[in-house]
């Protein structure tokens, strides 16, 4: 019965990245612990840079600064 | 004190709707714990169909194939 | 695809109210969306009085001034 | 490594007000609890004012009431 | 900055499982997303078999009929 | 009607500590959107070490290999 909810800053997910998180997880959760994946549901909620903030500062401004969090 | 969160996907959920699921939660967590309806909180939030899964699959996709999730 | 979180102190729900909770609510989406109830999943999470705060209190401090929360 | 969400009802909350909060609640958590702020994620949800209740009402109505909500 | 959270029913997960899913989950997540995995937090939360329902009944109940919600 | 969920790991926060967090975001709510303290109810969850992943590690092992996330 897993519930998995993913939150991470609206910038661009593309329906199929979504789709690609979505089914990777299912996959996981039924390797790992032998859960039947009709029972396990991911929902995937996309937060404005606005209303993210990490070490004290939105992302918005981070963002801005040249910050953006990927693999360098 | 309680707070409840519906998440539900996003598929034309009326005004009304969301009046009788608040209502309702909050008269049935009155009634089974005798809890003073102005402490108890709902909140309802709708989730794109492209941002919910289960099965692995996205609902939008789902939806297409004519899976509706309703009662038969 | 509804899912639902109860959030509530921990102060003696006992099995046959959870399972009230979870009976109700889940007809309450069946009646008010249409939901097949296979789909619905309701997660009860219970918060130790001393991590719940309401005007700026603990619960654990609110219930020693004899404020129940209770219906009157 | 805390991770924070706010949830309040969407009614015109500023950006500058949201890094209020993100800097407030940064700086409350390692004032209290000693966290490296770069290991603190404050993530704002903003809840139309429908989808919100409180004593078994929208908010929604409860603002056309005249009911704020706000300090007196 | 993504934060993930998997509830799932509290039965025996063993350290190395959790250790399983939050590797495997930040590792689709920089996979798919190209994040930074230093900004990723996975957050596991185990709820009891009497605090969660599926299709209206408890999972305490549904285990002592036998539904296991595995993989067949 | 703000409602806020503190999420960290549990590490012998204390009563008194958990007290801080929740008069001072309440006072912080307050000061910055004017809200009625009746109305602001703060959560605090506590997550075991193994059950909290960063860098795709368990904070369990993490502490082990001496990262402790405090200040310097």
């Amino acid at each position: 019965m897993p519930y998995i909810k993913i939150e991470l800053t609206r910038e661009n997910v593309t329906k199929q990245q979504k789709q690609l998180l979505i089914s990777g997880i299912t996959k996981l959760i039924s390797d790992v612990l032998e859960k039947d994946p009709a029972l396990t549901h991911v929902v995937i909620q996309e937060i404005d840079t606005d209303n993210w903030g990490v070490s004290g500062e939105q992302v918005s401004i981070l963002r801005e600064k040249g910050i953006t969090g990927k693999l360098k």
